[in-house]
C-alpha cells in the first residue's frame, strides 16, 4: 500500500488527506454514495477516543443507554427550529417487511425527539432529576458534498443528553460537557482547540446556545471539533417533559445535547500530519511503538526476532501498545515508510548489531531523520519509550499551538480581515449582527467558527486583541470572535 | 418502582418476563413498535457482556471495524438463498435529502453481502489472509411478533467475518468462535448452554453449516443463545472475492459469520429470575455488590453513611463494583425488594448495631432468606464479598444445568416424544429428513434445535441416550438431537 508517494500537502491538502485516509487503511468508500467503511486500524483509533471519552462521561455520572435508530417522521416536526434544520437532510423508510408504512419513519439525525418523547414518560418528579444520559451509535444525514471522516451520511459519534430542574444546572453541564471534551483534545488529541459560542446563525437548530471547540488544521482552515448545546425548554416544551418541583408544582425541565464525532479523526490527521503520512498522538494511537526487525540471513533473523519478541513482551508489561513487524518479503526500508505513514509515534529498529551490543534505536515519527534517533540498551527500552510517549506527545501539542497562533491575525479593519482568512484565522471584532455575519460569508467564504471563552488564549502573551468595532460595519463591537474558512 | 409485585413465574411466564423487564429498568417499548429503548441498567449489563467478548475475539486475533447501515437493495440478491431468507424483513429506505432515490436501499439485517463487496476489492493474494473482522451494532429485521431483548425490529448485536484460504482454516474458525461463545456462556453468564450443529431447515440462510448455542429457559422453552456459521464460498462466489494462491492460481475464498446479540439479555433473565426479579450472574452485573444503610435517626444516619462511604471506597479497591443506595424518603425494606428486583448478586445491610461491632451482614440474592445471610467484620468485608461473588456465580451454574437435566427427557418413541416437548428438551433419534423435522414441528410445535456436538454432557453421567432409530419415522437414525418449543 506504500508503494505510491503521497501528494504533498503545499502541492494539494485536499488529495493528500484524500489519498492518506486510504493508503493508511483507516476508511474506504462505500458502494452508497456518501458513505463510509472504517477499517481496522481506523476503528482501534475510535475505540481508543471511546474509551478517552467514556471514562470522563462516566466520571461526571452519566449513563450510556441506546435509544433506537427509528423515529417516527411526526416527531421531528415538533420543535420548530429543529424540523427547519433537519427537514433537508432525512432518509426516510417507507417500506418495512414488504408493506407500505402508515406512518414514514426517519432514520435519526440525532435524538433529542425520541429521547424528548421517552422522558415525558420517565421523569415525574425532581427526584427524578437530573436525568444524565449518552449514547455511542450512527446517524444519518443526507449530505450532498461528502469527505471521508469529516462529512458523511453516516457517521459515528456520541451524543450526550441530559434534563436537569433548574436553567442554572443545565447551563453549568452545558459547560461541564465542554471543559471535558476541552480536556479530551487539549491531553489526548493533542489539538489546541479554541473553546467558544457559536452565533445564533451557526448554533444547533432547536438549541438556546451552542458552544463548540475550533481548530485549525494544517491547511489553515477551521474544523468544529465538537459541540455543546444549551436547549433551554425548547424540546421539554415540544415533548412535555414536566416534573413535579418541591412545592408540588409542574415544571418544564432544562435540557442539554453535546456530541462528538469521527471527525475528530480528520482532525487529527489534518492537524498534525506530514507530508509522509499520519502523525499520532501517542495517548490515542492503535500501536504506540512498533518494533522493526533487520536481518539478512535466516541466522541473523533467528537471533534478531528472539529478542524482538522478547522486546515486545516487556514493552505490553509497560502497558505501552506494541507491535512487531514479522512481514515477510518486505524490507525494513519499505516497513519504515509504511508505519510512518500510519503515524506510529515510536519505531524500535533491532538489527543484528544492536543485539549484539543488547542495544536498539528509537525513533519518533515526529522528528523524521536522524534528530530524532536514540540509542538505548535493550533493557532501557520500556521506560525510555514510555518517556519519548509523553515526550512526543507533549511537542506535538505545542507545534500545533506555535501553529495556529502564528496563523491567527487579529484584524482591525476589513482589509486586514480579508487577508487574515486568505492565510488563517481572522479575530476581530463584531456588532454582533446576522447582516454583517453574512455579508463576510459571502464576500470572503469566511464563517463565524465561535465567539472564545477565553479571549487571551486565542493569539498567546502579548497578542494585540484587534480594535473595538465590527470589522465590517464599523460600528462598536458587541463580541471579539474568530473567522475562518472552514470544514 | 417497586411496589406493584411481579405475576409468579408459575402463574404467568411470560408476563413475569415482561413486567420485570420494565420494572428493573432493563429497556422499554419505543413509540415505533416493535422497537425498543436500552436504558442505563440494561445497557450497563450488555457493556459487560461485550466487553467479556471483546477480549475474546481480539485474543484469536480479530480486529474491530464499522461497516454502513445503508446497503444498496441489489446486494441482497446476490445470493439466492440469502435473498429468500431476508427479503420478507427488510425496511427500505426510498427517499433521502427529499429525493426518492433511484435504487432504493435496505437497513442492514446482518453484513455478509456489504462485505463480500469490499472484500472482493481489499483481499488480492494469500498474504491478505486471513482477513479477521468484527463489529459491533445494529440490524434492522422487520419482525411481526416482538418481545423485548429476545426479538425486536432492531436489536444489538455483534457480527464476527472472516475470510480464508482453505476450507479447512474456515471451518476451524467457525467452531473457535462457538467454543468462545461456549466459554463467555458457561463462565460468565452461567448458562449451560449445549452447542450443536443446526438442521438444513434451521440454518442461516445462505450457510453451509450453522453452529448454535441452545439453552433452556425457566419454563423449559429452548432459546437460540448466538450462532456460527461456516458459509463455505457461498457469499465468496455470489461477491467474487478471490485470492492468487501461492502457486498463482485465483482461488475463491471460503468464509465465516458468527453472531451473539442482545437477546442474551433476555436469556440471562429467563434462566435465573426468580419470582422476586432478576438474579444477575456476579462476572455480568453492573454492580455485583449494593450497599443498604440503616438508621432511624440524624446520629445514627451520620454514623451509617460514615461507615458506608468507607465500606464502598475499600470495595472498589478490590475491584467489586459497588454501589451505596442513599435515596432519602425510602426504607430498608423497600430498597431490599427495589435491590432484589434488580438481581443484585450480594447486598451488604449495615445498621448502627452493625457499626458498633464493626461488621456487616451480606445477603446472597441467589439464596433468599436467613440461609443466604452471614455477618462479617468490615475489615473482612471485600475479601468475603470476592469469596462470595465466586461461590454465586458457580452456584447459578450448577443450579441451570440442574434444572436443564431434570427437563430433558431422552424419548425412544414418538408419544415419549411428545410428553418432552410438553414440559421441556426431548433428546431423540431423528433420520435427517426434512419431512419428519416438518412433521414433528406442525404436530408438537417442537422445532430441531441442534445436534449436540457432546452427545454425552445432554443428560449428564449416567442419562441414557434414546433408541437408534427416528423418533417419527422409526428408520435408522442418522443423529440424535435436541427438540423443544422455543422462543
Amino acid at each position: 500500500m506504500a508503494e505510491e508517494k503521497l501528494p504533498t500537502r503545499a502541492q494539494d491538502f485536499s488529495e493528500w488527506y484524500n489519498q492518506l485516509v486510504l493508503k493508511a487503511q483507516l476508511a474506504d468508500y462505500a458502494p452508497v454514495r456518501g458513505c463510509m467503511i472504517v477499517r481496522p486500524y481506523g476503528w482501534a483509533l475510535w475505540e481508543n477516543i471511546q474509551q478517552a471519552l467514556d471514562g470522563r462521561f462516566k466520571a461526571t455520572g452519566h449513563q450510556n443507554v441506546a435509544f433506537p435508530l427509528l423515529i417516527p417522521k411526526s416527531f421531528i416536526e415538533k420543535e420548530k427550529h429543529h424540523v427547519e434544520g433537519f427537514s433537508p437532510e432525512l432518509a426516510v423508510v417507507t417500506v418495512g417487511g414488504g408493506e407500505v408504512l402508515a406512518e414514514p419513519l426517519i432514520l435519526r439525525p440525532t435524538s433529542e425527539t425520541i429521547i424528548g418523547h421517552m422522558w415525558s414518560k420517565w421523569i415525574q418528579s425532581y427526584r427524578d432529576l437530573p436525568v444524565l444520559m449518552n449514547q455511542w451509535n450512527s446517524v444519518v444525514r443526507w449530505e450532498l458534498r461528502t469527505k471521508l471522516f469529516l462529512r458523511t451520511l453516516e457517521f459515528y459519534w456520541q451524543e450526550g443528553h441530559t434534563a436537569h430542574a433548574t436553567k442554572q444546572e443545565a447551563e453549568d453541564e452545558t459547560r461541564q460537557m465542554l471543559d471535558a471534551y476541552t480536556d479530551f483534545a487539549m491531553n489526548d488529541a493533542a489539538i489546541p482547540v479554541i473553546p467558544g459560542k457559536k452565533s445564533d446563525a451557526e448554533k444547533f437548530a432547536g438549541a438556546d446556545t451552542t458552544y463548540s471547540l475550533e481548530a485549525m488544521m494544517g491547511d489553515c482552515k477551521a474544523l468544529q471539533f465538537c459541540t455543546s448545546h444549551f436547549l433551554g425548554q425548547n424540546f421539554a416544551q415540544a415533548f412535555e417533559v414536566k416534573y413535579l418541583d418541591q412545592k408540588g408544582q409542574l415544571q418544564h425541565c432544562w435540557t442539554t445535547s453535546w456530541g462528538l464525532s469521527t471527525r475528530v479523526i480528520g482532525a487529527i490527521i489534518m492537524v498534525h500530519g506530514d507530508d509522509q503520512g499520519l502523525v499520532l498522538p501517542p495517548k490515542l494511537a492503535p500501536y504506540q511503538v512498533v518494533i522493526v526487525p533487520i536481518f539478512k540471513n535466516d541466522e541473523e533473523k533467528a537471533s534478531v526476532l528472539g529478542a524482538a519478541k522478547e522486546l515486545k513482551t516487556q514493552l505490553a508489561k509497560a502497558q505501552i501498545r506494541v507491535t512487531l513487524d514479522e512481514r515477510d518479503g518486505q524490507s525494513p526500508g519499505w516497513k519504515f515508510n509504511d508505519w510512518e505513514m500510519r503515524g506510529v509515534p515510536v519505531r524500535v529498529e533491532l538489527g543484528p548489531k544492536d543485539v549484539a551490543k543488547q542495544a536498539a534505536v528509537l525513533a519518533r515519527r515526529d522528528r523524521p531523520g536522524r534528530e530524532g534517533k536514540i540509542s538505548v540498551s535493550l533493557i532501557d527500552v520500556p521506560a525510555a519509550a514510555g518517556k519519548l510517549l509523553g515526550d512526543i506527545q507533549q511537542s506535538m501539542f505545542d507545534k500545533a499551538l506555535t501553529f495556529r497562533r502564528s496563523n491567527t491575525h487579529a484584524a482591525a479593519d476589513y482589509e486586514e480581515f480579508k487577508k487574515a482568512v486568505e492565510t488563517g484565522f481572522a479575530f476581530a471584532g463584531w456588532c454582533g449582527g446576522d447582516d454583517c455575519e453574512e455579508k463576510i460569508k459571502e464576500e470572503t467564504r469566511a464563517t463565524m467558527r465561535c465567539i472564545p471563552l477565553d479571549q487571551e488564549a486565542v493569539l498567546g502573551p502579548g497578542g494585540a486583541v484587534g480594535s473595538g468595532n465590527c470589522v465590517y460595519c464599523g460600528q462598536a463591537a458587541k463580541e471579539r470572535a474568530i473567522f475562518a474558512r472552514a470544514y
